[in-house]
């Protein structure tokens, strides 16, 4: 199950429920609350993550707030691995490192704590998930974030990528990507 | 490990780092980002909730945003169940229903999808599962809403229960409450 064929990415994809219009209109969302309430295909989807990931050593798993929470916590759940939330700024509750990056109007933040890679591990594996990857400033202001710190991201990994946005070009140049979905 | 010991609190207390003065003078903040950058405490943790959990057949785990998604999500990866989110306002993309609570100054709200639980289970039985209880306003919310969907929440789970504030007592009232650690 280290690879997913056709059928089974039709089969998490069709879990995924579409709302058209949100949260603004021309846009289709891609809700994932559906996935996660059909059992069969959420823990089909943690046994190929798990699969794809036990191979690779990781110390660590950061999950961008809130989604990423979800998949990233539920990952580390099965790998037996630490956990690391990526948050919006002010949520994190000791000294935090920050990253800025560009939205279509205006500028957003996230932030991590300085010492979540602390741990003594030399050249520490990090993984970094979210649930999807749009126009990914998110995740490329994350990836550097870990970066930053003196740790090592060694791959994001999004459930779904709308391909069409081109969102993970910029983080390949520097970061290997894994989408387990591509979709327009 | 259905039980834990003393020491067995104590083990996954001192992975807990205390941050004075946070988010505001005079309170002293549970910052759990500790625990989970600690494999062997974060997974002793979930290796103790799947324990007491695996027997009581929960159909859902529901998780109080953002940091019950972690928790919330772990646990369903562990026991191969579904998650549903409950979040602030206006984060969910399909119809919700939502539940209104008192803070110390003014009202705040949950959300959570209208169609959360519908999956054609007969009395489907949900946990609600979050980091820490203090004055308990947005758990006790939290199983109303659950609640109001026609579903049943069987549980609360805490990992952290600040007692001197009293925040169980009233969820007591209609739901069992479950915290693995008691402090002040």
């Amino acid at each position: 199950m280290q690879t997913l064929s056709l059928n089974d990415k039709n089969y998490i994809i069709d879990s995924i429920r579409n709302i058209s219009n949100y949260p603004k209109p021309g846009i289709e969302f891609k809700d994932i609350t559906t996935l996660l309430g059909n059992p069969d295909v959420f823990h089909f989807l943690l046994d190929h993550l798990t699969s794809r990931y036990e191979s690779y050593g990781l110390d660590y798993i950061a999950g961008i707030e809130s989604r990423g929470f979800i998949f990233g916590a539920a990952l580390a759940a099965r790998l037996r691995t630490r956990f690391v939330p990526i948050r919006k700024p002010g949520k994190l509750p000791y000294t935090t490192i920050s990253e800025k990056y560009s939205l279509e109007y205006g500028v957003d933040e996230v932030e991590i704590h300085i010492d979540a890679f602390s741990h003594g591990i030399k050249d520490p594996k990090v993984l970094l998930i979210d649930d999807l990857i749009a126009t990914g400033g998110t995740a490329n202001a994350s990836v550097n974030l870990i970066n930053k710190t003196g740790s090592k991201c060694i791959e994001v990994c999004f459930i779904i990528n709308l391909v069409s946005l081109r969102g993970d070009e910029e983080i390949k140049e520097h970061t290997p990507v894994y989408s387990v979905l591509e979709t327009r």
